[in-house]
């Protein structure tokens, strides 16, 4: 296969971990490039803490997660957690990455979702494969995406998988740098009560019970979604 | 909570344990009737053994498994596995079987299905819940089945659960209930190959994925289907 | 069942009512409280009068209506009808209240509507049940609605019910209550020409026609929408 | 309008005056032509009272009714309730009565249902209007049928009506057919109990409840169903 | 028929051809009214040419195309392709071009779109249905719009057509409008590569397509959309 | 690639070309071995001639259709027209065929389908892969397919396409197949009238339709169906 150029979309951090933590590590061991894209530093994830202080330690925690992975290309888009906006500016600097990096992927969250921030992304990133294939007023010049492929969050809503992806060879990697997200460990310790077993366990859990579904012992599942000029959309040969 | 009687129906084997277990567990042990009916012995399960000693096996086990959750009211409708028909007679069977217990809750597998037995068991289940409510040949006098409620296999297609019933109580039980299941266990161990963690490890761990999706460590996924006439379908409050 | 409060929101005076009345009537008769929060004064009701005389109006009809159904904490937002925003000014305003209240459970419309007003105010809602359980900027302290239940509008597409709640005994004070409200009723008598029975009976059908599909008299009917991190969503039994 | 020939199928007695009573009234009335063809006696209605009594008195009431709404052309295929099969017999019986009758319109249930002879009625219509278009072994020549249109009952599945048809100038037609329907009545009464109000108010409310969505008093519910080969299924005009 | 109004609304220029094309034809040269107004000059279509150019180049092609199709109020609203908002202003515009022309039918595309000028165009009409039938504060009398249909465009997600109209009659003079669009044309030959052929053969062969789907040469799909307060939905008869 | 085995069923004559021909051509040429069973000889096809020479006719249509496609591995499994069951004996028969091949993929239509032959087909196929994977009377050793793949017809209902496959340069062998159907061509242009351009210009401009979702010029559209093991489900890299 060609190199390619991965760039994964996510509002909170550590996010394309949970999600395609696991697939993520493949194309990164095959020498693909991935480039990990946050808008926002996570600080509203605890009530009861200073939230520059939780986004500091989210940023470092999903470094190190990444770093796990086999990848670092970690990158933040400054906005702040919950008050993250679909607007005009937002997909303005997603189209500009995008025809910045020119990726053969993009992968980012179903856009069906509960959470304001995952769901506003979710139409920004869909929205800017758009303008960067059209006229932008941009210096960079146009770009056309692939193929744009969804994986859920907690909060998805009708998230129904089209395709599964074995990472079995990766559970190990994917379990030791969801080992690092202490703090949203932490939260689900606290949410479950005394008989949780904790974030990599639940993680884990779903990738389990997504291999269920595909006769291997651990997947992750994902969908496509229509990016507007996609020359390659259909393929030669059906999956196998 | 009035006492409850509960009618659980399959085609194969333990299928009951491993939807609903921890469910059935705890309506067991808060003094319910638990009546678990399996319409083959599950005697194709495996290519390579002889079909009758696989149903025996399997018959023994699913008692094991059963006893460990509580309950012992354990009955098979005779069919054979591959070849369990939807037709006039099975439903007759199954209506009889409703009038004969009169029960509050009747369980089944959802509908759409790729394996034809499963397919075929639910919608007689289904069927008979009206012929028992209607005229209907038999000594048995009409019955109103109040709730049906549906569970997933691994081949359900089209899933999408309603309720979560939260099972972290019984999850050891239902671990020591699919421990007996020492025939399916073989044969995911097989088609999953070295990496595999065997059938209980992948059971619980769906039923973690359904506890993240419903905020407790383990829960178990339902959905109701209607009956013909059920005076009680309308609840009084919102369930919380 | 312990005494619980629920919070009802809506973007037009009474809709609470309309969807949900007999439901609130027996929550307020046992003894819960019901907070019933408006976000407009639904003051573009009537093209041919004056909007302020319009809300005015309304205000004064919803409260006897509340009144008829038992209970009396009436609220509005102030809001213009036509003009309720989606905006982090409204889902904060609305995160405040469910900080302030606390209540078990929220009530709104289902979000898939054609009225803008009704679609703002829904995805309002269920923002906010999301900012009440992580940071925000506030001196209330976070707070997890345990359930948030949806029911439909005249205007609702997609509406699929999941809970049908058994409003026999408390049709006759909601058709009372629907009775006060004259200036819908004028509007539906006007649209549907002489042969219209008016707002009262149309519901009372609705109900009925609820009823139908669930073996009672007259019936409401429900969704249960997503939040966030609703801690008792896994229930212990299944509804019966 | 041309005149046109009308054939309803239904699985139970009277049930095309509960879907599509009104409508019927008024192609009857404008001088279309009505055959009401019922595949059953409508025998196992009650448990309680001997089969051949219940299909005696309701194919009388069946007619009455259909005095009442205008058309005479009443016809029974003679099989039992309950037992009503989905088998090559029942769609070739249908599929003469097709290209006898050569209609412009079909009507019957929505496939999805709960109930199995209203299922294989709808499946066995659908097929028929396939062979009827086709190679088929009888001596009537092919018929295309124009339109396959199709109405719920009440153990309709999934039912999402596509047309709404204005029955407002029938409703006393209907109700005063519905009151003719004495059996279905005291059922339902029974199953109600002392609160109900009847068959006819509760069909009548769901008309009105149809009408709420289409903005008159009261309507019947329709969805298109595909045939195989429908010349005219595109129209010339978009419906107004 | 009566001589009817017929408004369609667009987010880029000529897409009312390429959806409804042949549908606007027909009411044309029967003497109903055609509206069509597009919101945006559709300037950002090419990347590679001055924003300005390809808007006048644009909108004089889509003067030509609707000469073709038989009728000449063609009308902008002025925004900006890509730029197309979805706020207050734009669905205020919207309700006064409504309130002005006070059409029997509206038309735009189906809402779910990855393109968000699509979407919002989309939303916004549905918006301003509702906004001209209550209080808005103009010196237009309200107005009930009787329909709304929509149309898909290239990128319309979860397309189901409702119905199909035969333009059978009208091909020829779709394609002549299709072949004054050429600024689209060459963008589709430059994306589809050597084997391309082009617009015009694309469009037509969509219309074959959805013919086989409904017994004609050549046909366009649309669906009913609700709008607020449509007093004739319901319909006399069924559609033939 | 490895050398693979493709298995395509229908239920009449040359669906397969129509469906997924242009596919197989890919497959014939790249030197992977195509195998095509049609269960009847499409002998009801038109109600004005005798069926046996239909049933000849359409054989020998098909047989050089296939080689313009490049493949000639043509079999019949000999049931009639219209009278195709879903019943043990069909299940078990295609079971022994998939057991005798052992292909990587099959390849059936969309199981939701209006003609119950296509229908039954369908279903036969999905429960024989099931079969063919479990215990089965039969001296063939058990087989597990890789994957299901399904395409639409004509009479499909639902129809969602997953995947697109190009087909542009296989375009020209797909139009010469098509050629050869000229009994299904006749019918067509019978249906269609004077202004009917025939067969393969309906089935190319699907196909062209399908390329406009998919960017290319011509392409054909499949889903995954699932089978009851299927190892290697899970892929190991996103289809791009």
């Amino acid at each position: 296969m060609q190199e390619m150029k991965i760039v994964v979309f996510t509002a909170h951090p550590a996010d394309s971990i949970i999600g395609a933590g696991g697939t993520l590590a493949r194309y990164a061991e095959e020498g693909h490039e991935v480039v990990d894209v946050c808008a926002t530093l996570g600080q509203a994830l605890r009530p009861d803490m200073n939230p520059d202080d939780v986004g500091r330690i989210r940023e470092e925690e999903r470094t190190k997660a990444a770093n796990r992975l086999g990848y670092s290309d970690i990158r933040n888009m400054g906005y702040h957690d919950t008050e993250l906006p679909y607007n005009r500016e937002i997909v303005g600097k997603i189209t500009q990455i995008i025809r910045g990096e020119r990726p053969d992927i993009v992968m980012t969250y179903w856009w069906q979702n509960v959470h304001p921030d995952l769901r506003n992304l979710s139409k920004a990133v869909s929205d800017a494969l758009i303008l960067a294939a059209f006229y932008y007023p941009s210096k960079l010049p146009a770009w056309n995406v692939k193929k744009l492929y969804v994986f859920s969050s907690l909060n998805s809503i009708n998230w129904d998988p089209e395709f599964y992806i074995d990472i079995t060879e990766y559970i190990d990697k994917k379990r030791q740098a969801l080992e690092e997200l202490t703090l949203v460990d932490e939260l689900i310790r606290e949410w479950e009560g005394p008989s949780s077993r904790g974030l990599a366990n639940q993680i884990i859990s779903q990738n389990r019970h997504y291999g269920l579904y595909s006769s291997v012992p651990y997947a992750e599942a994902f969908r496509e979604f229509f990016a507007v000029e996609i020359k390659s959309r259909a393929l030669k040969y059906l999956p196998i």
